[in-house]
């Protein structure tokens, strides 16, 4: 038997917003950061890794809120652990005192996802298999007993999910076989920040086309003859047959967000991505109708399973794009496929954030092998940095993911990192923090 | 100039769960516990009390997320401060970094609802005024100002807000003139928790009506059987002419909940509290379609204000129960009222909890003065203990809530109960705890 023996965690800050990487019309300085967290075993050779993913500012408060959320864990059995995903999800999610903070949402739900997604990562290296593997290895009824379905069964009952997984284990194989070969097809965001100038903008475009992409996202939202500037600026790049995207990350009230985006219509985006409050499912809704045939996409700021019912109820969404660190890890980020299914929306993961990349591959190689089994209208996104901190970072190639080999859920950073970018005692932030990040010296340090 | 100096911040909690005092079919075991911020300025005479509530384990991320929230009020003007009170909160409240750990939900919008409500007591405190007066006293323009419209628009303008408010502002005073005389009317929750005994519940209710209560609240949902004894014995001693309301604090899925209900009908309850997720508008408008004629009322866990905007739009409640340190403080509480009246739906504040009831009786008087003008179908929670911990707590005759007299919003603490229950080295906790309550030494300090 092996036993886990304690729980690391650790507040890991990357200053992205010197050089405005990630930057958009809500999110102007944010520095991407990991509440990291290590499950350690009293076998040496077997930790369990996981994350979080937050924008600087707060990422104490998750990193405190998982080590809370992970206490339960310390001293049980990694077997016992392992062997009921569903059992040690529901028991960790349902501290009712914690419960209480949310429930499902914000920092302890962050927080049970950066825990969870280490006892995936674990499970799946006790398993010797990457996690997409481990979840395509598992049987309808192992998944579905996996799958936080609590509040769904009005939208998916227990019998819909196991008839979408057994619709389509006879033919997984095949399905496996062909990303092999073909990787799983992406976008990139990595050009379009709303802090790059017109220059960088135009040579990052180009690069991607270069690079074989065939969808590039572009940030807008803060100023319309910004956005009507730099979405010339890429079509003139791109050109028509690719697909653009175009991202307002919350900015507008409802009825600004309809007017704004069929202003830019003529550039003819594919999506518009988080035109208002991410909590607005009727609002997304009337944005949707409003602006047919621009399509909407939102999720990575979509708190829950219930909040995705609801877009997929309310026929709110043309693009579910879930978060692998805001949701409660695979157990409610299955129960979220599945209602995708049944209700015929593509899921086009977010990843813009570190790590992110790393995780969601493994969910759309699963969603295509055992879910989904399509690829139309799907594409995941994809970020060209801080990937150097991760021991098993993604690899893309021809603007698509290749299949993740090494056991895993590919969470695991450098011990490096850690010692460079923990805050704010790593070497980086403890040099002279005014010549790098001002913005963190704003965090209050909990005594 | 005064200045605001500092900003202390006390984890208080309460060993309630030792007497399953609140105690419901989710939260069986919760110790009552706030998140307590205390602006200190330079002048002795003069500070400002606020809180968030919570049940326990997860209040030390709270008030880490309020110190802070709070830090750049420090070595500002309280003229400023309480010159402007919706600038402060927008300020406070759009700090993207910890935005992204929402938006406007969890941890850290409740610790905003904390750090705000102390703004808004000191504010009451500098103008000499009970927080309910301070309202009532500001034009109509000023509560706009105030009041967080954001992502509203598309169902309530900045114009139908100031139509709202100008509709009764000539005749405030003859309301506050019978309110003073007849108090604000009050429903008991005390009677009703889930782990109290037959008898013991037997005997509260009888204690509820000899003090003038005409509404009756009863947790349900833990066990059908339990149910209709524990009504049929609440009827029996409250009679047919008083109202029963029932409360399942989020238990079951849309079909389970329209199914129970439906079972308990004969019991003639006035509403359904929380009868499923918090989250899912769409459901609670399917219960209340399923249901009628019993009523549905939800809003104790309502995250902000774009929850409580769909919940009208979707004509899924038939009472409103906003919370006053959930939402964030009187800004966000302004928007929700002003939506309520456009829509026609009854405010009736969630109070269940430490301190609550202290807060709410401010915020009832000014909807009736000043927004819906109206005291039908409307009753406000009350719950008879933890009081005595309140320098200025709520008085409650004849079923119905006094006008509060002293200056700020009743939200400050005796020095007292901070010594003895800020946790965990406060006199009560840093004694034998196995003696009290084991749970709280499952929480994990933050180092």
């Amino acid at each position: 038997m092996t036993t886990i023996t304690s729980v690391e965690t650790h507040d890991v800050r990357f200053p992205t917003s010197l050089s405005a990487d990630g930057s958009d019309a809500m999110n102007k300085d944010g520095d991407y950061s990991a509440a990291y967290v290590v499950l350690r075993t009293d076998d040496p050779a077997l930790s369990g890794f996981g994350f979080t993913f937050t924008i600087g500012r707060g990422n104490d408060l998750c990193t405190a809120a998982a080590a809370q959320r992970a206490l339960p864990l310390i001293g049980r059995s990694v077997e016992e652990i392992t062997g009921d995903l569903g059992g040690i999800y529901r028991e960790l999610q349902s501290d009712s005192q914690l419960r209480w903070l949310g429930p499902d949402k914000g920092v302890i739900h962050l927080a049970l996802a950066a825990v969870m997604n280490a006892v995936w990562d674990l499970a799946a290296r006790v398993g010797g298999k990457p996690l997409w593997r481990l979840l395509t290895d598992m049987t309808p009824e192992q998944l579905v007993d996996a799958a936080d379905l609590r509040y769904l069964s009005d939208a998916l009952t227990r019998d819909d999910a196991l008839g979408i997984l057994r619709e389509l284990e006879p033919t997984r194989a095949e399905r496996i076989a062909e990303l092999d070969r073909t990787g799983y097809p992406c976008y990139t965001t990595s050009a379009g920040w709303l802090g790059y100038s017109d220059d960088k903008l135009r040579r990052l475009c180009q690069e991607a086309v270069d690079a074989g992409y065939r969808h590039i996202k572009l940030k807008v939202g803060a100023n319309r003859q910004d956005d009507f500037r730099r979405l010339a600026i890429a079509r003139e790049v791109i050109g028509w047959d690719a697909d653009l995207m175009i991202d307002a990350n919350q900015v507008w009230d409802v009825p600004e967000a309809i007017d704004w985006v069929r202003s830019l219509a003529e550039f003819k985006p594919l999506w518009i991505e988080e035109p208002t409050s991410p909590d607005d499912v009727l609002g997304h809704a009337a944005v949707r109708r409003a602006v047919h045939p621009i399509g909407v996409a939102s999720g990575e700021h979509g708190m829950n399973r219930v909040l995705f019912k609801q877009m997929f109820q309310a026929e709110a969404l043309d693009f579910c794009q879930l978060d692998a660190a805001r949701l409660g890890s695979v157990n409610e980020i299955l129960a979220v496929y599945l209602l995708a299914k049944k209700f015929g929306v593509p899921v086009c993961p977010h990843a813009g954030g570190v790590g992110l990349c790393e995780l969601v591959q493994h969910l759309s190689i699963f969603d295509y092998v055992a879910v989904s089994g399509s690829l139309e209208g799907r594409v995941t996104e994809f970020v060209d940095h801080l990937h150097e901190h991760f021991v098993e970072p993604c690899v893309v190639e021809d603007g698509a993911y290749r299949l993740p080999g090494a056991p895993g859920y590919s969470a695991e950073m450098f011990d490096s990192t850690l010692d460079e970018y923990a805050f704010p005692d790593g070497s980086y932030w403890a040099a002279d923090r005014s010549l790098h990040s001002a913005d963190q010296s704003r965090t209050s340090r909990v005594a």
